[in-house]
């Protein structure tokens, strides 16, 4: 990464940052392999293509720009759509038991970008996350510029190391809603422990919450946001937790319309932060969004992809049984997007099996990408929400003539 | 903004990063401003929204949803759209007389995300930027959260010690066209005697260039990355420029399009800093782009824009002759959106003077914001293009009456 090309007739050019060499390529990749028509990607974590609500989006793009004219073409606020913020503020409000404003809301591009100004905004080189493991591998991507350390997230016990872990931390990093990439749902008395911990020595807490809205048996628990809404729930919000919420899984990606919600300090610092990353959001992507929230497409469209989701979760975890069983162990999800698939043989390395993989035209994600340090090479993630029935079936047949071929060659 | 507040029932929680002990606030400032009925703003960099094409962008969100269906509604690719990345491509081929491909094109979110992923991508605490002075004051801020120094950049006498500090930097910063703040158009001989210097040294120059539509009199030179391309018409781009373009001036800044061109491992590279910082840009809003490029609309809409912004100029400086040409001096920009204002009297603080101003209802932007050190107190951004010619003669009066508060109260 640190030898940029030059032209004939110039010198050498200078070195890229010292962060860019230890980054990976691994989403670029996804997303390419994702355009590939030959091979079984159950690599990203996308949503099924043929359920986004198209027509719907055609009509909301038409009623945005009637209601809101050039308003919804101009700059900022920074902070985003008043009215979307207010309408985020409503309801995170009914979530959480508490009240919020849109004084506690920034609108960002997706989650992610949520994640990446937490980084800017808390991390000096150097500097402790403590984090849920494995982690989102783009929560690891969008913090790497910052170069952080890290340390393991130890959700319950409030140990005197946990808690020592915590006291050094610039912050605390949790899925507690089917992780990615293991698809786990936290208890909430471990939720509630967290939150306790976090507390008593006084750190941030990022609470990354993009698959609430895909639950398949049961309940998601109350967020750490709510436990906390409970404790305090007067007065303006002031507690430590940074909550991130998204329509990326709910409705489509591709409006890149997601929001921070946290005390209102932290959001006017998190916004400052965005003003020197991109000067503001689209303003007409979040005037669909709020459209689209309106009009109540959730209400509709979240149950009648979570019935799909559900089933091709049943179709992978059956046929994986079938055709891995021999060599991987999971525990069935109960909701998101994703099946974590530990090798029963340490001996398995899933980089390499990934190669074979490609070979044999089906990807997954190596486990070692979600590992802070990237060590760890036995498990991979399997998603079942992008591709039909069909597809996932015939990816488990690929993914076991893959494993065959890394244990022949091997 | 060191000391986060905290809630009545937990400890002091961490201190915010470094770099924002040194940022400012005054975009976000203008932005809340400009919301303010009573204020006249001259202050930020904005279009005039009643021209806007509302009815025109209707149509191409509809086109492009009809057109492209799910495909609009997805992530990524993290480089943007290709069919957009390819039509940036041969405009930009066409513009510089020497080819280029999508290959060479990374779409951003407005020029200011190329600004951000530039500094992510080249520079790491203390290293050097070589920028012309006074400096776009979102790039300095874009720039922060990666604490470099900064050089003020000699355009053109290659003398030793230019050469030396274009040596020792990561990348030259240059706006060659109707400069933010001041206007200025960098003649060829400047720009190419930089290009020079630049192949000479071995560094990399961006080249920003979001005001080229905005021609009053005469025509912008060429860019700098078309003088490369000149004198290398053959093969890849492989060159120094890194050059940033936007919709955000010609058409509306509310999409977010911009777009960087480079050698085609520096978008890569580039690309896989978007990706930690956003994961990809709304391919509804590249996709809405595409069909107002493809239909034409800047053939009709910029000479319509530009007539008014011109008239709009001379309304300004024929006022602010009259109302303040007392106390300030400035050379008539020959397009863009800003009349940089400089005293003639050293005396005058335009920090403070701005304190006045806005007691008075009206802001312009103080120059300090402009210096890298954040030293220059002596000049003035006033921007023509936003408000009515009414409003200008207005915003005229109330800085006189503002630099009399001043000079009275000091």
């Amino acid at each position: 990464m640190n030898q940029p090309a030059t032209s004939a007739s110039d010198r050498p050019r200078p070195a890229y940052s010292a962060w860019l060499g230890t980054s990976n390529s691994i989403t670029q990749q996804f997303m390419a392999i994702g355009g590939m028509k030959d091979v079984v990607s159950l690599a990203g974590g996308l949503p099924a293509a043929e359920f986004y609500p198209v027509a719907e989006i055609a009509e909301a793009s038409r009623k945005a720009l009637e209601r809101w004219g050039s308003a919804a073409l101009e700059y900022g606020p920074i902070e985003g759509l008043p009215a979307l913020r207010e309408h985020i503020a409503r309801r995170i409000s009914l979530q959480a038991g508490r009240q919020f404003t849109a004084a506690n809301v920034l609108l960002t591009v997706g989650a992610m970008q949520g994640l990446d100004l937490i980084g800017k905004v808390l991390v000096d080189p150097g500097e402790l996350i403590v984090t849920q493991t494995p982690a989102y591998v783009g929560a690891l991507d969008g913090w790497r510029p910052r170069q952080p350390r890290y340390e393991p997230l130890d959700w319950g016990n409030g140990s005197p190391e946990a808690l020592a872990a915590l006291r050094r931390a610039k912050f605390a990093y949790a899925v507690p809603n089917y992780s990615n990439p293991t698809g786990a749902l936290v208890p909430t008395a471990a939720r509630q422990a967290l939150l306790d911990s976090v507390m008593e020595t006084g750190t941030w807490l990022v609470e990354d919450d993009p698959y609430l809205p895909l639950q398949f048996d049961g309940e998601a628990g109350p967020s750490i946001l709510a436990l906390h809404g409970r404790m305090e729930p007067d007065g303006p919000y002031a507690g430590p937790v940074i909550y991130l919420g998204t329509l990326s899984k709910s409705i489509v990606p591709g409006m890149r319309v997601g929001w921070a919600i946290a005390e209102a300090g932290m959001i006017q610092t998190m916004a400052l932060a965005k003003q020197s990353s991109d000067i503001a959001s689209s303003m007409l992507t979040q005037a669909v969004a709020l459209e689209l929230l309106e009009s109540g497409i959730e209400e509709t469209h979240v149950p009648r992809i979570v019935a799909e989701y559900r089933h091709r979760r049943d179709v992978l975890c059956a046929s994986a049984a079938r055709h891995l069983g021999e060599w991987f162990e999971w525990e069935t999800p109960p909701g998101g997007m994703f099946v974590w698939m530990k090798a029963r043989d340490g001996a398995i390395d899933t980089d390499a099996l990934y190669q074979a993989a490609l070979r044999e035209k089906v990807a997954f994600v190596p486990g070692s990408v979600f590992d802070p340090a990237g060590l760890d090479r036995t498990a991979m993630r399997v998603n079942f929400t992008r591709s039909s029935p069909e597809i996932i079936e015939e990816g488990c047949r690929r993914l076991a003539a893959a494993v065959r071929r890394y244990l022949a060659e091997r």
